[in-house]
């Protein structure tokens, strides 16, 4: 197995614990806790207001953008931190909007993450310009764009299954009809070796909470690429993306390429946390990462089917195009969910039923994954997964 | 003197130092670090994923809307925590609008702070419906309120001089015509005895990282008035702002009441700090944090105005005017202020002439306002104020 043991002993893992849910939130970096104090009681106490500088609180959001731009095969100074993901999604798709005027259709598919959907449709009800949010199956996005679209937005790997799509090919397809292609990599930085320069991807956005381990509330990121970033309109103008913050003019002025996507004060205390979490990456391979990933993946399926015949396989069963999780269809599958995590193999439930389990080849191995199987096929073996009381608690979830 | 020492000793004030900055970021309240490194180990740390609920991260930014309300005049369950100031304005604004769909002009004043106009002015030029952002001088707010006005967004307090809104009268002058108004707390949350539910404001936003303490990056509040609250468009329309958001469901459907403002995940370890620093809270008296603000600026204006007739005050002279912060013009300020800063008294400066000292009564007290005016005397008759170089060092800030 590819290895990467050396990884594992960064992470704070709670002992007796198998964590398959980094694709939900990552574990703590040992690291973390001293930085995060640090910022606190000798940047925060001791320089007050002087951190924005002295400290770099004010240039964090690009230098930790940088850090991530080389995770997504990004060139420096093209990606830039702040706000949430949510927030993010809605600034690239205002600003990729206002690129293609004439155009009146965003494509996006039902694989996507629901709030991806939500903030663009809500954007759309205040433009107020007759766009149509066109959400189609995950398998038909290729054959539905035409030069019709203004935008493709899609989540790179579906939160519930793991299914990628291919993000060359559709955005080779969406440029070839005059089309920009917004990323969602909210599943796939930190786990997949994304190429966003090679497949010259217009934007793309992701958190950092999931296989970056960032921690709860980690900022999100944005890429916008260079040769649109100095023209773009941030749409979220705020004082932070301005040419010259401290200058307090009224009027807004664009800053100079990525900077100008920065929109409000950026979060210290998570940055923080986060610039320690990238400290893990400094000498690790992404080719690796996927390796290894892909190991896991096929060994989890075939130690889990071998004993748990109830289960049926909800992700792709060519590694090529499933991300770095698993997920089986149950009926009974919350309750089941709670039984493993019970019994110490944290996986999680995604209505109506699909038990999902993430892995981080950072600090997951081929001993973790023999071990979870066996848990997981001990509680579907042990239950009785037939009574009753299972059938109507599935039922209210 | 209005006796608050009691909160004084709740602070961590380094050694030595006489801070006047707390209007820009308010210092360390002592129990936040414990509380971080807490949220950081034993949640993140131990719970991982299932902090979100068993360690209540999810309810939170509705817990600390609940505390805050309390501070603003607001009723509980009007004010919900998330993203930035910039992000809130834009929400409450775009929210705004949606409900005077037929009047075309927002108006504010040049002496609102410079992100909430360029916020504004990026939702306008988004929207391209034809809506103006009316910008008129702070003292012409009044006569321009008339029944084209759909929307009226100030902020309460002159980030610059001090000068204070009246908010009931302004806001009554704009419900007679028939319009909206939102208010920017940004420089009175925590220091003033704001009246929301009395005058009966349609929106309110505000920071925590000023005289709240909250902490560099701290999360921004939202109130929307509990009749608007059930029928708002939340224009950022997140997946936490869905009534039912584990559903995962396609379409998004708006929580109900101040709920359906929450957009993406919450900074978990701003909101911790935050909550902190607000136990502060629990046993103070607005009316008596504004007495003692009065007695402190009115005294550090006498004793300024003693020792140094090159400044001239900035601030309005009648303290029934002016917020918690006094503020005086010099030519060469920026010099100044970096003299001052290096004998120990922290204010700031603003362009282009403007020193800037803001009054925090929790922890400034009679004792620091003296010396920090002895030290500004000494400052302002030791140096060569004439010099050429700080002309020229001052023309270039």
């Amino acid at each position: 197995m590819t290895d990467l043991n050396h990884t594992k002993s960064q992470f704070h893992l709670p002992e007796g614990l198998i964590y398959l849910d980094g694709n939900s939130l990552g574990p703590l970096p040992k690291t973390a806790s001293k930085r995060v104090a640090d910022t606190v009681e000798n940047e925060w106490g001791e320089m007050l207001i002087r951190g924005w500088n002295t400290a770099g609180w004010m240039a964090q959001p690009r230098k930790t953008g940088d850090r991530i731009a080389r995770l997504i095969g990004a060139e420096p100074s093209t990606v830039v931190m702040g706000d949430t993901l949510s927030i993010k999604v809605y600034q690239a798709l205002a600003s990729a909007i206002d690129m293609r005027p004439d155009r009146k259709v965003i494509l996006s598919d039902n694989g996507n993450f629901p709030t991806d959907l939500y903030m663009a449709d809500g954007l759309l009800k205040s433009l107020k310009q007759g766009h149509e949010l066109r959400i189609v199956e995950p398998e038909q996005v290729a054959a539905s764009i035409d030069d019709t679209v203004a935008v493709v937005m899609l989540t790179q790997v579906d939160y519930r299954t793991g299914r990628m799509h291919d993000m060359a090919a559709l955005t080779r397809k969406a440029h070839d009809v005059g089309a920009l292609v917004i990323w969602d990599l909210a599943h796939s930085a930190g786990v997949l070796p994304v190429n966003l320069t090679g497949c010259k991807a217009d934007l793309a956005v992701g958190c950092t909470y999931k296989y970056l381990n960032g921690g709860p509330g980690a900022p999100a990121f944005i890429y916008v690429r260079p040769d649109h970033a100095d023209t773009a309109r941030p749409a979220l103008a705020g004082w932070l993306g301005h040419d010259a913050p401290f200058d307090f003019d009224m009027d807004y002025r664009e800053g100079a390429g990525i900077d100008r996507f920065r929109v409000g004060t950026p979060s210290v205390l998570q940055m923080a946390a986060l610039d320690a979490a990238l400290d893990v990456w400094e000498n690790v391979d992404m080719q690796n990462i996927r390796a290894k990933s892909i190991e896991l993946t096929e060994l989890f399926i075939s130690e889990v089917e071998a004993n748990c015949p109830q289960l049926g396989l909800a992700s792709p069963r060519d590694p090529q195009e499933r991300g770095s999780q698993v997920s089986f269809t149950f009926e009974n599958g919350y309750p089941a969910m709670q039984a493993i995590i019970a019994r110490g193999v944290i996986g999680d439930f995604r209505a109506p039923d699909i038990m999902r389990f993430g892995f981080t080849p950072l600090y997951i191995d081929e001993d973790d994954v023999r071990k979870a199987a066996k848990i997981i096929g001990d509680v579907m073996r042990d239950e009785a997964w037939d009574r009753p009381e299972f059938h109507q608690r599935s039922a209210v979830t």
